[in-house]
């Protein structure tokens, strides 16, 4: 944490706090972190964290977690949302194909308890170990009338780089291509409000027949999963990645569109992938239609990769959980870009 | 903005407010930004942004503006904490003597408003073109019982490069060095709780004899002053900067010691520099002793800047308004290592 806005309550458990802190991040730091906690800045030598590149790009993305933090705080469970982060982040930056180098994160509340910020910071530097990088530093602030009592908010910023040649952009991707899906794990980090609204009645603790012994409150904080690895032995397997869609927010619709060239839209199969429980429960408590619901939720899909047709027996060997979902088609410009079939 | 969590209220009013922001984010490009607005990640060539670096160094800070962004909303000027937001970054990197590449920013309401949301991202944009960075991405999100009704926050991540072997890190300060101090225009980011528990009661408006003319409100908002340009400006003219502390949260106590070496601390000639009238003012109705002030505040003391005493009369005569206001000292670990004389 390069800084911590003080209020003035109760210092002696903040101290303690600030310690445990410092543990979990000083957990995460690699021999590449020159300067972290304590520094105005956090330093990280790019050349010793990833060597040898030519021309490189950095990859940087912000997010959150929307309020994925008030299940949390209703469920008294903080280290998931953590993880949720720093995996949410490092998907966004390996749709451009970056390898991830460090993490930033930001988390204000009216008021830091202890045990609220303590399992957060764990979370997110679990899933920074995870992926090998560091926690480099942040921010945690105290802002008492910004944020309602006992709400709090999480934000990160994650950098990665890759080399200018292989930067991922969809360019390539072109008609007759395979639409392959990493399967997602839930809501991941979006949906949440609507999601909240239909299932907070049931009650957190509930075990709807639907969801298989799981309660509500444990479906909805299922970790975001993080995709790096799966994306790595693809890569490492030769398969040639054309593009890559993490599905966040605005759902099927809004994101595969985004790595698209022009002149091509998608198709995707109904019932070519699993749709995790949780989604059939609320969309059908909300009384929404299927396009809605491709629209708010992932439904299943996590991270769609695109591959050329002659890749995927090959992808699918080494990721044995990737589905074929659907295939790159032309596409004149009228009717929808990415439908159902 | 990478995404936009959408809770489904005027969506006219924000497609509107979404290409307001675009406009802003996009008039801060540079040839070094291969991807931004709508991409998955920014993408920004660092061979293109700073080339030749032999082994560089990344410097990342991410922060806030604390609860100045409830006397922004008191005042209904969202323009200058963008901005304050972005310099308070900037100069956190200045610190270890980063170039800045790069800036992220985090917008988070229980409801975005246009009229709030397009003058701060306007003011952040600004700020990123007075330092000739893109504002590469961000997220802009919405979260209902989250955020108090009204309030927002702000917050962001700089990412900056440096080569290795200029790296400031305070290590060579002794004792005899010079402190030069840069000026402060007011609060800056820090000690907002308690200027506003003490000046809110006199109302934003209010003209007291103290500030010269300007209201509580324009004082309080006075932007955080960027100090790019004057280290640029020591730096090319020659000036050996030994350490840079930028004073922030925790004042002149709790950021000068993050730079000192072992054995050394730090006198500042009481006197020296000017004081802006709004400390004195807030310092007089809360009540506070000088230690206490010291520490909630700047107090005028924008950037702490340590050089050889030979340059002291080189780096005035460069940077006019720097002030030489005190020396490094050995300090043999008893009593206070920082001291006002």
């Amino acid at each position: 944490m390069t800084s911590y806005r003080d209020a003035g309550v109760d210092i002696a458990a903040k101290m303690r706090m600030i310690a445990a802190l410092k543990q979990s991040v000083e957990s995460t730091q690699t021999p590449a972190v020159l300067a972290g906690v304590g520094a105005f800045g956090g330093c990280l030598d790019l050349s010793t964290a990833l060597p040898g590149l030519q021309q490189p790009v950095l990859v940087v993305s912000t997010d959150g977690v929307g309020t994925k933090t008030l299940v949390a705080a209703a469920v008294g469970r903080f280290d998931t949302v953590g993880a949720d982060l720093v995996n949410h982040c490092i998907n966004d930056i390996l749709c451009q194909g970056a390898t991830p180098l460090l993490f930033m994160d930001y988390i204000a509340a009216a008021r830091l308890e202890p045990a609220i910020v303590a399992p957060l910071v764990e979370g997110i530097a679990n899933a920074c170990k995870e992926a090998g990088i560091p926690l480099l530093g942040g921010e945690t602030a105290e802002m008492p009338g910004v944020y309602a009592e006992g709400a709090f908010d999480l934000a990160g910023t994650i950098i990665g780089v890759v080399e200018r040649d292989a930067l991922i952009t969809g360019r390539t991707i072109q008609a007759g291509d395979a639409i392959l899906a990493l399967p997602s794990t839930g809501l991941h980090t979006n949906g949440y409000s609507l999601a909240r609204k239909v299932l907070a009645p049931l009650g957190y603790d509930a075990r709807p027949e639907a969801l298989g012994g799981q309660t509500v409150g444990e479906a909805l904080l299922a970790v975001h999963r993080s995709y790096a690895n799966e994306i790595k032995t693809l890569r490492l397997g030769g398969v040639e990645i054309r593009g890559l869609a993490h599905i966040t927010g605005g759902g099927l619709w809004d994101n595969l569109p985004r790595i698209l060239p022009e002149g091509v839209g998608a198709v995707l199969w109904r019932g070519s992938w699993h749709v995790p429980p949780i989604f059939g429960l609320i969309v059908e408590r909300a009384g929404i239609d299927e396009h809605e619901a491709f629209h708010v939720f992932n439904m299943g899909l996590g991270m769609l990769v695109v591959v050329p047709q002659q890749s995927v027996d090959g992808a699918l060997a080494v990721v044995p959980d990737a589905r074929a979902v659907g295939e790159i088609v032309t596409w004149d410009g009228q009717g929808p870009r990415v439908r159902l079939e």
